[in-house]
């Protein structure tokens, strides 16, 4: 080998591109959302599911494109026997793909809980990861609104759980029917054949808060070109068409009784737009009788609720708040989650209808829109420190941590190797508040000191050596062995 | 296009080969194992840490190899930007990396706690699944053996906490030290040129368990051919050689401080080994001082730890049993986990030594052997079932459902569509204790019906009709509305 060779040649040590590592209290704090989530789930009667994090290919479907490597969106790769496999974009698709698997061997309806890492295989960006954890509901078999209704009292109940109060959020329910019976009443008819201008109706009213009236007219009629010259095709409904679907979106400016009543009006005698009506007569019956008014969960005619495989019933979730940005506009959060009903997914494996409806969030989403409007509680705990004063007396430092653990607090012996400057340092960069410190001559005392860190924290600074520190005792206070667990307690107010 | 191809060609729902999908049982069981592991951990000061699935391929390391397509033993993948990903095959080489990259923003040691998918792309097997749950605490930057007792310590008390009894399980703990030095006094040098010769003995004395002293001897000595006629090479040592190997594998028939003063004779002069012997001292003196007796924690010289980085002392726990199998055989379970010191893994990137020490275990390893040792507790908490005997009273059954969970049981109303009879079998399918009925005429007299499915199971099913249901009532019990409440608590014995 040449000596060029001989130079160590070490990896560096760099996480992937658009992958993070999740702090301590980060992790607490989505934890917490999650166990909350989790809480209201179970208490309802759902069962929790884990399923892999692959799936094949052609079992996730939606994304995947008739290519050789079907990586779009993706991450994907062939296993050993040629097959490609995925891994889950959501956690829906392979739901859909257990229930097809499990069909007779679940009792239906089917309701699972899950959460778990998802990835897309997509550019990396500020706040957008390629892998990150969501937090689902779902109800397979169950066709009727009552299993909507519930969908949507989950959302509002897991919001209160993880710590929002009533007028920090609230549920917004539309419904597809409606738009689609709508449609069916100008021309567009309610079969495969409308389906691209039904989706382009649906992408127009989607940018409703972005274009503003007049451009979605013009989406919803010819077309329309933006400033930068691109030109989007429109859906070419004729003005009548165009008239009922503007009034449409702003049916629901009352609350859920007055909006039935205006949709009732516009439905009309499509029956799927009537049928929609009556599934939102009931999603409001069954939250009316649990006490979920307007303020937590409204009918919303403009929520589209993205483009994919919903059939009926939609909700987004929408943080309301009133902070004000620099020019003292509110800010808007904007919405954290979402679901609705999806009655087609599972009948691509079967052949048959299999109904079923969901609700998810993304926890990272919801964190920080819950840390923008203040609403995460601080539950920093450090440990009481145990400082390694004498290495010949370690026993007795983690006979005493022990002694803490045992009494319900949260406890650390130094397992470093610094001396106590450096221990203390550490000690301070950990957060700890209060650090306990005994050598020979306290032992032989049966007595042991506690530091208050925060109050010392300056002092400490100057001290460099043990014989220093046990001369200068800087906001400590001496406590004979046997009252250290009441005086610990005592000073967390445990 | 040909009537062939409009045959619907719909995908096959299958979960990937060697992945599982997991039960709400499953789930329940071990989520309290990591619950009970993370709250030992943390009670003990560690931090939570979550990693990315991905890392580079090269800051992984170990499995890869010198190819193209670096897929030997993991999932790889080549990014956008051509660098290959793999997807982790545990927690500490992540945890390497992740500790290179923040190297000085860490106070140190730098002690933390994980749970999370790994992924192996090995031939999967019945029980041996392509992606499990490893669950680690390790502690990064502490050289001392403090550090490794606390390991010890964390093990025995993960065991505790999990819900095994003293005597069900025994931490293992031996030091690569030792064998290091006592090869050494027999002439293989403690440098890179034994290393091979070094990796043969442990290798041969890692089969013991199987082939006994006199095929470990063959091994340690030119080698041995087994009864298929393959032939392994042997490490070649001298028979004195030989003999003191042998000697240090039974050095631990006594309790902790017999096996030091045994191991204290068998090292000599070597520093390595009386370094090896000063770390079991320290250990023990930790161990001893917060009560850890033989019984929970002992020195085992026959412990070989896998091959892989480990640097000093390592450790397995061993579930013990009495259970005997059909032959009166004790059932062996086997190592459950186990951790130690690895000094490199770090350095790998920074070049400085940076020590460590650590304890795994996998989750479903663990719940596996809890299940055979009776060590679960049974927390089946099926919810109380709200049957839709009337539609039109779906209000007045969520309004119930609202009021049991106020109350703090889990209460599931029936969102499926079937009629009384297709409830029933669902609720006696979900494990339902108690369901409650109330149609219009229990509403008018202001009372519910609680039945009683384990005692009515045999009867339900001769019961065909609404109509005949309500005559029948078997094993059920006309409650007060306002009692309600009430009557479940004390009938769930809550």
């Amino acid at each position: 080998m040449s000596k060029k060779k001989q130079k160590p040649n070490r990896p560096k040590a760099r996480r992937p591109r658009g992958f993070e590592d999740k702090s301590a209290d980060i992790i607490r704090a989505e934890n917490r959302l999650i166990a909350a989530a989790f809480a209201v789930y179970d208490q309802n009667g759902f069962e929790p599911l884990q399923t892999p994090a692959f799936e094949y290919a052609d079992a996730l479907g939606k994304f995947l494109p008739d290519e050789d490597r079907p990586n779009t969106g993706v991450f994907a790769l062939r296993d050993d026997d040629e097959q490609w496999m995925s891994l889950r974009y959501d956690l829906t698709a392979p739901l859909a793909r257990f229930v097809a698997e499990n069909f007779d061997a679940l009792a239906k309806p089917y309701r699972r809980y899950q959460a778990g890492s998802v990835f897309r295989n997509e550019k990396p960006g500020p706040g957008r990861f390629r892998e990150f954890v969501q937090c689902d509901a779902d109800s397979v078999g169950a066709p009727g609104a009552a299993a909507d209704a519930e969908m949507v009292m989950l959302a509002a109940d897991v919001m209160r759980a993880v710590g929002l109060k009533d007028g920090q959020y609230q549920v917004r329910v539309n419904n597809r029917k409606l738009l689609d019976g709508i449609l069916e009443n100008t021309g567009v008819p309610n079969t495969n054949e409308g389906a691209i201008q039904r989706l382009k109706v649906l992408r127009a009213i989607d940018k409703l808060d972005r274009l503003g009236e007049a451009g979605v007219e013009a989406l919803l009629g010819e077309g329309r070109e933006d400033d930068s010259g691109d030109y989007t095709e429109g859906a070419n409904l004729g003005k009548d068409a165009i008239k009922a679907v503007l009034g449409f979106t702003i049916a629901s400016a009352g609350g859920r009784v007055d909006t039935i009543a205006n949709l009732e009006k516009l439905v009309g005698n499509s029956e799927r737009g009537m049928s929609g009506c009556q599934e939102l007569v009931d999603i409001d019956h069954i939250l009316s009788a649990v006490g979920i008014g307007d303020d937590r969960a409204a009918f919303d005619t403009s929520i589209v609720r993205g483009l994919g495989y919903y059939t009926g019933p939609v909700f987004e979730v929408e943080l309301l708040t009133d902070i004000k940005d620099r020019k003292g506009r509110p800010v808007r959060i904007g919405s954290i989650g979402g679901g609705g009903r999806y009655d087609d997914l599972v009948s691509r494996f079967r052949g048959q209808l299999v109904p079923a409806t969901g609700f998810s969030f993304g926890v990272s989403r919801l964190l920080s829109a819950l840390e923008r409007l203040d609403a995460l509680e601080n539950t920093s705990n450090p440990p009481v420190f145990v400082t390694v004063f004498d290495r010949a007396l370690l026993g007795e430092y983690f006979k005493m941590a022990d002694e803490m653990r045992t009494a319900g607090l949260r406890a650390e012996v130094y397992v470093g190797t610094g001396n106590i400057t450096k221990q203390m340092k550490y000690a301070d960069r950990r957060g700890v508040q209060l650090a306990v410190i005994m050598g020979e001559d306290e032992l032989s005392r049966n007595e042991v000191t506690v530091k208050d860190l925060a109050l010392g924290a300056e002092m400490a600074k100057a001290i460099k050596s043990n014989e220093e520190w046990k001369s200068a005792r800087p906001a400590q206070e001496t406590v004979a062995r046997e009252n250290l667990i009441d005086y610990l307690k005592q000073a967390l107010n445990k």
